[in-house]
Formats: C-alpha cells, structure tokens, sequence
C-alpha cells in the first residue's frame, strides 16, 4: 500500500538492543584531551592517572605547637620529677630548611607545621609543659614520634593519587596543587548540537517566539551539561526537507554529537530521518524503539558523527535523551557504565505494571523515615509540568509487575536533583 | 600564669550549638536577588514564586498524526462498516489560529501539534484509519477527546509552578522559558573569601611557591562553589599581626563571608583572632569547638560580617568548613535545612565508638548490592589524601556507640560525589 499521506516507521527496535548498537558504533569515539587551569577543572574528567612528584610533608614536620625534644631525655619524667629542657630557639614553617640542632638536654619552640631539627624526634604541646625562665619543663615519657608527621605521610613520590576517568572533585584539585601542578589534563567536552523541531515549539511561546521557541532545546542542553557536555542550542529547524537537511548538516560540522527535537515521526513534515539519510551514510540506523514513552526515539549516523533524534513531546524527548544521548556523553567522556548519571535504590510507592514495551517511568524520589521511596509521576507526555515534578526515572522491562514496596534502580536526572531530595 | 609562649583557647563550645549561635547571629542575612538571564539559571536559588502567565496548551491540539473529525460521526464504525470522511484540509502545528472548520462527515488531517479545528473533538491515528481517494475511512468508534490535548492540559494561567528558594534544573529553566521569560530572579551569590595562613601552606608547595600556595583554599574554594558561593581566593596571610589584620579586613570590605585557613590556634603566629578582634565588635565569637578534628574552629563578627575561621590541617579545615560555613552558605542564598548538601542514609560499615567530643567522622560512602555502605576513612587530619579517599562525613555525637550495620545519615561534600558512588 502506498499512501501519500502516510510514513510507516520500521518495526521498532528493543531499546536496549538499539542503545548497544549505538555505543558499539562509537565504541572508539573517546573525545582527546586538553589542558585546562586546576581552578576551571571541576567536574571534568581526568585524561591520564595523577602520580605524585613529591613527598608530602617533604620533612618530619609537628603538627602541634610545643616543644621538640629527644624524647630519650624525658625518661622517668613526672609531675613530681620533671625532666627539663633549656629552649635553644624557635621554629616557625618557614624555617625549613634549619640549621638548628638540638643537643641533649635541648629543646626548640616549634610553631605548628615547623621542620623538626636535626637530634629531636618528638615534640609535646605547650599545654603539657612548665615554662621557667628560659626553661621548659616536661612532665611525663615522650614517645618518639608524639606530634611529628613524618616525611611522606600525606603521599610518598610515585604514589597513585587518581586514576584516569575520575571526576574531579575540589579535593582532588587541591592534590593536583600540591603537586606544583596548575593545569591538569582533562577530556575535552563533547560539543552536543541541539536543533529543536519548528512549528510547535515556536507556537507554543506566543509573547516572543523568535527568542524563546527553544523551551525544550534549554531543557535539553541543560541536562547535558549537567552530563559533561558542551550544548550548544543551533536553533530551529524550519519544516522543508532542504532546510532540515542544511540545519543538520551545518550542525553535524560544528559538533560531537547532534540533538533533534521533533519532526522524526511520520508525520508529512516529518523531516529530520530523510534529512540524515541524505547527509551521507550509513545515515539512519534505528527509528522507534519499544518504549512508552520515547517510542519515537532513533538515531543515524552520517560518516561517522551521530545524530540523536528525539521525539517532540518533551515526555518522549526526556526518554529518548536518556536512553540514547545521556549514556553517549557519558562514553563520549571516556566514563564507564552510567557515567555521571546519580543512581539510587528506592522503595516503589504504588504497584507498577507493563505492557508489551519497555516503560521510561517518571519518577519523584523522596526521602521518608530515612529511606528512599520511588513514587510514579503520572501526566501528558507532552507536559513540561510532568517533567518538573519528577527528578528521575526508572527503565522496566515489558510485561513486568512490581508490587508496592519492591525495590527499583532510580536514575536521577542530573546531579542538581540529589540536594533537593534531601533538604 | 602568664607566659609569652603560650596563648589558650577558651572553653571549647558544642559544636552544634556554635553552629545555632552563627546562623541565628546572622539570620536576617539572606543575600538579595539579581535577574540572570535563563541559560545562565541552571543551580541557582529562585528568588520568587513562578506562576503561569499562560495556559499551556494555549488551544486544544492533537498529539498524534492523523485525522480529526466530530467523535458523533464515528456512531456504529466498524471494520465491515467504517465511517467514511471527506478530507478538507491539512493542519500544522504553525497553521493556528485556523478558520478550517469541519463539518458533519468532514475529516482534516492534523499532524502532531496542530490546532484541532472548529467542530471536531477528537483526533484518530494515521495508522487507524483506510485512505481511498480524497476520503479517510475510520473503523472504529471514536472517543471525544481521543488524541487531543485540551487548552491548559500541561499548566493554566496562576497555576504555581515553582516555589521561592527552589534550586533551578534543567527542567524548570524550560518551563520558565515557556512563560516567555528571558531571565530569572534568583538570589545573588554570597561571595566567600578565602585566606590561607601562609608559611606552611607555601612550605609545602617548594617548586613554585607563590602560584601554587593556595592549595588548601582551592579545595574550601571548590566545596563553597559547589554549595552555591561565589568563592574568591584571595591570597596567603603573612605572619605578622598587622599584614594579617589588613588581609582580614581587605576581604571583608569586598566579600559577604570571610573564610580563613589556619593561623586561628594557639600558636606565637596564629593572629586571626586577634586581628578579628581588632577590626571591630564584637569580633571572635567562638574560638575552639568540641569536635575531633576540627576542634580549632570559630568564628567571629566584624561589624555583622562573618569571618570564620578554619584549621590549617585539612581535615580539621574541612570538618570546621561543614560546621561552620557550609550552613552559613545555604543559609544566605536562602535554603533551608541542608541546602545544596545532599543527605543519605547509610549502615555503617564498622563499629564506631566516640570519645567526649563530638566527632566529624569521614567517610566512603559506597553502594554495595544496592545498599548504601558507609565506611570510616581514617588517616591524618593534615593528610589530602585522606579526603581524597573520603567523599562525605558524618557527625556523631560524643560518648555514643554504633554497631555495625547501624543507620547513620551520611552528607556528600557536594553533587559530584554521588554519580562516582553509583558507577
């Protein structure tokens, strides 16, 4: 039958079957390297494991202000008996190197952080000791290596202190400091390109629809970057097949990765497969998945580069990002499994049944007595209020029952989400 | 006794009572807004409540491709007699408002967001109905309502869509960008400066002293940022009284919270306290707290500006940080609670026993077959690396003791701890 009004989709692929596929397909596509300032480098993700140049402390260092003594010399002491010390001089954390020696019978003032001087080998806190005159008193045993840290404790040259693939956290770039290091290699961010469908989105924004037809396109670069992403939002695609397919293409050279946000349906302005097809090859590779929603989710690819296309509902969209754009960031980001997806084991609040496709349920995680409750968030797939009253989602396979209470895998849908489950 | 060498803390306070004591000092301190403009929006603190100023979808549209007609017409339809409609018309998504109207035994076909016209109710799928000609047979009895989504599905106008002091994500960004907004009111940053004390911190950094001295204060710098702060590093104190009061008070005539690190002890060189004291009333308010480590914490007010001040030993630094200028962060961008610090439940993976203080346990929390593990870290509190190998703490209270497998409530330093928990 060949009807002029009608575009059938393929049959639709199993989602994780088609998620595998694209991954397998980019399997070598790690983004390289680049040099950025430690303090730009929050959240990126180290390129090479981090090994310590240096010892640190780099010399036996106290950590208390007190007096540094050889601990020999304070056998037998006690409050009754006190072992006493004549103070030969004052170490501060800039006298490193010192000169200074401590004799038998000999004590240095050491300011927290002072090297500990050639012949000492503990130190006591002033607290513990009797000040007469140019004398110190000390009124119990002293272990050998009471306060003092030694050289190497922190880290000891050649040491590994991260490992490549890690997201760098403020204590790691404080460790990359203390190498003497002030840039770190990181992977370089994906460029992800997001065109959103025209006429809807554009309609649906009456006031001022040239500035903000790109609702979904916000949300959708926002999630993203929140992944490790560099969105760029391109724009919108106007709905003739040559200017879908120019969009695509001017995007497709200036990006990692490209986004579409609607017309891949089968509706007649339906544009973006045939677009992609055009492009070069293999061009579309999977249309429809078994999802609900995000059925209409697919991708292509031309020469090489991907084109992610989601639905235009932004239910679906959400879906589809997460199924097929989220996981490639993550590997495009060189991190394994769910990248910097945050995943949580929860209660189910309700029951929860499938049919014969998989289900992307919208989720609230909340916190209750302590433990984590997973509720579903039912509404329009084409509601952005749905969205917003979900921080997550969970992937059920097809024909599956859970009870109230079984325990589901919570994928939030970015970092932002964790603090307000919790406050 | 009055000794030159020596200088003692007063009585240590509770910790958590300081902690009251700071935040209710400073409780009329919630920063004022800015407006930002909505792409920049992600993670900030919205400054108002968010109504509707439209009714989302502003007509009634279909959300499928296919045909719309009057439901009535589809009486009786069957495959062996289905309803036979005569196609007036195409409808796109662009194509409203529309004068198209459809009469008894008239279909027109609409593609995924266009207007529903004028005498139709209900839209039917492509793939549902049988072509012939320039008419659409439909095999089945509609529903009114099938396939379209009315007028104010998704939100109505004075609908609440999101509260004052929620922390804005992706999603919000574009519902905010479906009221036609361009920018945002969100509470300003509070901006922190961060000194750290001098000596031991370039000591520790010999290859390139002076641009890599701050290493302690990128790590308070990236935990404030995290937590919603502007941070500014604002340079290395010098030991001398007067250099380090002109540092203090140069940070606080352009910064909302001061933050030093180190020199607050007891130390010949720790001026802190007394150049706080010097800047004005009523100056240190609390110096030493019950808390191991970071018993060397405080704070003090300068003329209703805080200054708080860290230990020089990381550990201690950061336990001090969480006590003290973590809540006072949230607090000024207007959170409640926790703020931006995300919480979990946890079993502890060891015994823990506490002494008389009250302790600020670091901790790896860790899901171990879908269960939150929460293990001590232990190591020096001058150590980096032991916070490295930590990605949250947990504060127990003096003289208790936990079982194994005990639930504790386990805070992550910040949201990029918890996407490498669950890889």
């Amino acid at each position: 039958m060949n009807r002029p009004d009608i575009k059938r989709l393929p049959k639709r692929s199993n989602p994780l079957d088609a998620q595998k596929q694209l991954l397998n397909a980019l399997y070598s596509k790690v983004m390289p390297s680049e040099k950025v300032p430690l303090q730009d480098a929050l959240g990126r993700v180290l390129a090479q494991d981090a090994v310590s140049n240096v010892n640190i402390p780099d010399y036996d260092k106290t950590f208390i202000d007190g007096y540094t003594i050889n601990p020999q010399d304070t056998m037998g002491a006690s409050i009754a008996k006190p072992a006493v010390f004549k103070i030969v001089g004052k170490l501060f954390p800039a006298d490193y190197p010192t000169a200074i020696e401590v004799a038998k019978g000999e004590a240095v003032y050491v300011a927290c952080g002072a090297p500990i001087p050639k012949g000492a080998a503990a130190t006591v806190k002033v607290e513990e000791t009797r000040l007469k005159d140019d004398k110190v008193e000390i009124i119990r045993e002293i272990q050998p290596g009471e306060g003092i840290i030694p050289l190497g404790d922190d880290m000891k040259k050649g040491d590994l202190l991260l490992k490549k693939g890690h997201v760098l956290r403020p204590q790691d770039i404080g460790i990359l400091a203390s190498l003497s290091l002030t840039d770190v290699e990181v992977i370089k961010k994906p460029r992800v390109a997001i065109i959103s469908g025209g006429d809807e989105l554009i309609k649906q924004c009456t006031k001022n629809p040239q500035k903000i037809a790109n609702n979904y396109a916000l949300v959708v670069a926002g999630l993203a970057s929140e992944l490790g992403a560099e969105a760029q939002m391109v724009g919108i695609m106007v709905d003739t097949l040559e200017k879908v397919t120019a969009k695509v293409a001017e995007a497709l050279a200036n990006a990692d990765i490209v986004v579409t946000i609607g017309g891949s349906s089968v509706g007649v302005k339906d544009f973006v497969p045939d677009a992609v097809n055009a492009l070069g090859k293999p061009g579309v590779i999977v249309q429809g998945v078994s999802l609900r929603p995000g059925a209409i989710s697919g991708f292509g690819l031309v020469y090489g580069k991907p084109v992610i296309m989601l639905p235009g509902h932004i239910g679906s969209c959400i879906a589809g990002f997460y199924l097929f754009a989220a996981p490639l960031i993550s590997h495009y980001i060189g991190l394994i499994g769910d990248g910097m997806l945050p995943k949580l084991n929860a209660e189910l609040a309700e029951d929860l049944e499938t049919g014969p496709q998989f289900r992307f349920q919208l989720t609230h995680l909340k916190r209750l007595d302590g433990k984590l409750l997973a509720e579903q968030v039912e509404g329009g797939s084409s509601a952005l209020t749905t969205i917003v009253k979900s921080n997550g989602f969970t992937i059920v396979a097809p024909h599956t029952t859970l009870a109230k209470g079984s325990k589901v895998e919570v994928y939030l849908f970015g970092k932002l989400e964790l603090s307000q489950i919790c406050a």
